[in-house]
C-alpha cells in the first residue's frame, strides 16, 4: 500500500484551514503582560484576578481524604449530589430564598470547571452564528472571547467614569444606551456585578431595570455575580435573585475561586432553570465529562465551613483597598472610582494613553505587574487594572513604587 | 422603576430559543442504562469505560504533597512545563522519536481536562457549520456528539464483523468505503485504534493507508490512541507516530484515565503541531482555563513511575478477557471478535435485536450492567458492550450470570 505522500504542506500552513471562530479568539492582553514579566526578581504581581492566599488546609484536607478513600472514578456530569446540596444550602443562607419563598434546590446547580466553563456553557446554549450578546465594558475579556468562539458577536456598551478626579467618582452604566443596543439579533445581556475590572456594583434599582429590559425584549440575562460577597459595606451585593421570578431567563455564573481562594482548583457552578438540566449535563458530558469527586469534596467543605475565610479575605482587601486608594489619590495624575466591590482598582494615569506599553514599562522600571486596560474592551484603553487581593504591606509597597515612578516622569 | 414583567414565559418554553447545536446533543445511551441500574444491590457494573482499580496511593500522594505546598493558584493554560516535559519523556520512551529521529519535545503537548477536552478542542479547530467529519462506527458516542455540538456532521462509516461466529472473527474497516465517504465538505477522519467499543486495532499497513488518504484528500486526522498500551500481544499498538511526517495534519487525543486508573481526575492531553500552540492555549483559556497544578503533579508521577501499574492492569484484563471470551463462546448465541486491544467485548446476542431493552432487562434479571450497542452508532444496534477491566473473579461471575440468563430464554 502507498506510504509516501505526493506533497506535504509546508509548516506555515497548519492554521490555514482551521475554523475562523477558533482562529478569531485573541490572546488575552493580560496573559501577554504576564508572560513578559512573570518570574522577574522582586516584582509584585497584581495582574491576575486572584488572591495571594493559598487554599487553607481545612479545604485541601477534604480532597486528600477523598483521594485516600478511592474517590477517583467517573462521576455525575452535573456534580455529585452532596455538592449540589451544599451549594443550595449556601445559596439559601446568603440569598435566603427564590421568589415566592421556595428555598434553593440542588436541581438548579450544575458543577463546572470554574466559572469559566459555566460562562462557556451559557454561551453554547444561547449564542451562535448570527447572534449578538450585549456586554457592558470595560469587562473581563473572557466574556467577549466566549461569545466569539461560538461565532456570535459581542456588542459592547461602554460605561463611563463619572466625576473623574473627584473622591465620589463612580462608574456608570447608561441603561437607555444599553437598551438602544438591543436589535433583532440580540439574545442575551451579560451583567457582571460587582464588576471585574471596575468594582462597579449595580444598585437594586439598576438590577430591576435590567431585568425589565430583558423581559420586555425577550433576552436571556447571564449574571456573573462571583464577587457578590466581596463588597465593602453591606453583607452582599444586590443580586438578580432579589427581583427575579422563577420563570425568568437568567443563568448565573459562579465560582469557588475568589471567596475561598481556590482559583487553581477550577471549580464553579452554573445556576439555571432546572428544565435545562439535561441539556447542560449533555454539554458537560461532551466537553469535560465532569469535575473530580475529590475536588468536589473540598468544595463542600469550603461552602459549609468557609465563612471565616471570606471574612478574613474581606478584612484584608478592605485594608489593601484603602491603602492603595489613599496612596494613588495623593500621587496625583491618577483617576479612579473607589471600588464598592471586588478587589480591583481600575485607574487612568494622565499622559499615558498606551497602557499596554505602560504595563511593560512598569514591569521593567517599577517592579509591579499590572493588567492593561486595553484588554478589557471599549472604554478601558487608557486604564490599568490593579488587583489588590494581596497582603496589605505588599500593596503599600506597590503603591509606593507606582507613586515614585509617576513622580520621576 | 418598573419591576413587574408584562408577561412571563411559561416554564416549558425555556429551551425554545436555545441554539440548535446545543439542543441536538443527545443523552448518551450508556448514561441512560447507568441511570436505570446504578446502585442496584449486587449488580456487576460493566457499562462504563473504566477499571475498578482506584488510583494507587503513589500517584495520589503527589497531589496531596502539591496541595500542602500551596499549589492552588492559576497556572499555564497549556499545562505546567514539568508535565509537558514528562509527557515528552513518556512519548519518547514508548514511541521512540518523531519521524526524522527528533525526540518528542514538550511544545507538542497541551494538557487538557481528560481526553474528552482534547477531542473537543480538536473539533473546535477543525469542524463547524457545513463541515463533515468521518467516523468509523461502532464508535465511542462522544465523537459524534463533539462534532454535532459544533454544528458539523458526523459521517459514519460502518465497520463489519467478518467471520461472525468463528474463533478468528475480526472487525474490518473497509478503507475504500471510507475514502468513498470523503466529499467536498469533509475536513477530518477520526481514527480510534485500539477501538472503544470494538477492540479493533489497526495494522501498521492500515494506518499507513489512512494517512495516505488524508494526505491526498487534504484532511486532518484525529487519532485517538488512548488504548495504545492496552494490547494483548506486542508492547503497543501501531500508531500514526510510526508513519507520520512532522508536517502531517494529525492531532492526537490522549488521557491519563485508562493506563493509570485515573478516570475521575479529568486529565489528558492534546498532541498537535507546535505551530497551533497559541490557538490551543487560547481555546483552553476561554473554556476551562487550565488544569489544577496539584493534579498535574500526580500526572507526572503516573507517567514517570507508572509502568508497573500498566503491567498489572494488562495482566488483569488479559485474564478477564480470556475468562469472558471462553465463557461466552461456550454459552452459544453470542457472536464477537476476540479483541486484540482495549478492554471491551462487543458482542451480538442472537434473537435480541433491541439491545437497549436487553440492557435494561439484564440489569433486572441477571444483575449485570452492560452498555447497549445502539449508543455506538451505525453497525452497533444489535450488540452490547461489556467492559471487562474488573477483577477476574467478578468477570467470571458476570459471565456465569449472562450464560445462565441466555440458557433460560
Amino acid at each position: 500500500m502507498p506510504q509516501t505522500a505526493p506533497t506535504i504542506p509546508p509548516v506555515r500552513d497548519f492554521s490555514a484551514g482551521l475554523r475562523p471562530e477558533a482562529l478569531s479568539v485573541p490572546e488575552s492582553g493580560i496573559v501577554e503582560v504576564y508572560n513578559y514579566g512573570n518570574g522577574r526578581q522582586g516584582l509584585i504581581p497584581m495582574w491576575s484576578g486572584e488572591s495571594d492566599i493559598a487554599t487553607p488546609a481545612f479545604i485541601c484536607d477534604a480532597a486528600t481524604r477523598a483521594l485516600a478513600a478511592g474517590e477517583t472514578f467517573y462521576t455525575h456530569q452535573g456534580g455529585i449530589p452532596e455538592l449540589r446540596e451544599a451549594i443550595a444550602r449556601y445559596m439559601t443562607r446568603v440569598y435566603r430564598a427564590l421568589p415566592g419563598g421556595a428555598p434553593f434546590g440542588p436541581e438548579r446547580f450544575f458543577v463546572t470547571v470554574g466559572g469559566m466553563q459555566a460562562l462557556e456553557l451559557a454561551m453554547r446554549m444561547i449564542a451562535g452564528a448570527g447572534d449578538e450578546v450585549i456586554v457592558p465594558t470595560p469587562a473581563w475579556p473572557n466574556f467577549a472571547a466566549a461569545i466569539g468562539v461560538n461565532g456570535a458577536y459581542a456588542r459592547q456598551v461602554p460605561m463611563t467614569l463619572d466625576g473623574a478626579g473627584r473622591a465620589d467618582a463612580r462608574w456608570q452604566l447608561d441603561l437607555a444606551k444599553l437598551e438602544a443596543a438591543v436589535n433583532g439579533r440580540t439574545r442575551c445581556i451579560i451583567i457582571n456585578s460587582p464588576s471585574n475590572p471596575l468594582g462597579w456594583t449595580a444598585t437594586g434599582e439598576e438590577i430591576a431595570t435590567l431585568l425589565d429590559i430583558a423581559r420586555r425584549r425577550n433576552l436571556w440575562i447571564v449574571a456573573d455575580e462571583i464577587y457578590g460577597r466581596l463588597v465593602y459595606t453591606p453583607e452582599r451585593a444586590p443580586s438578580f435573585h432579589d427581583v427575579m421570578a422563577v420563570d425568568d431567563k437568567i443563568l448565573f455564573v459562579q465560582t469557588l475561586s475568589k471567596n475561598w481562594a481556590m482559583t487553581g482548583w477550577r471549580l464553579g457552578w452554573l445556576e439555571a432553570p432546572p428544565q435545562l438540566g439535561e441539556v447542560i449535563e449533555n454539554l458537560i458530558q461532551y466537553s469535560t465529562s465532569g469535575v473530580p469527586v475529590f475536588a468536589q469534596r473540598a468544595a463542600i467543605t469550603a461552602l459549609d465551613q468557609g465563612e471565616a475565610l471570606i471574612a478574613h479575605q474581606l478584612a484584608r482587601i478592605t485594608l489593601s483597598r484603602d491603602i492603595l486608594c489613599k496612596a494613588l489619590a495623593a500621587a496625583g495624575r491618577v483617576q479612579f472610582a473607589r471600588p464598592p466591590g471586588a478587589f480591583y482598582l481600575f485607574c487612568r494615569i494622565a499622559g499615558e494613553p498606551d497602557t499596554r506599553a505602560l504595563c511593560m514599562r512598569l514591569v521593567d522600571e517599577a517592579g509591579i505587574g499590572l493588567a492593561p486596560g486595553s484588554a478589557f474592551g471599549e472604554g478601558g484603553r487608557d486604564f490599568v487594572r490593579i488587583c489588590f487581593a494581596r497582603a496589605p504591606d505588599q500593596v503599600a509597597e506597590a503603591a509606593r513604587r507606582l507613586a515614585s515612578w509617576l513622580n520621576k516622569r
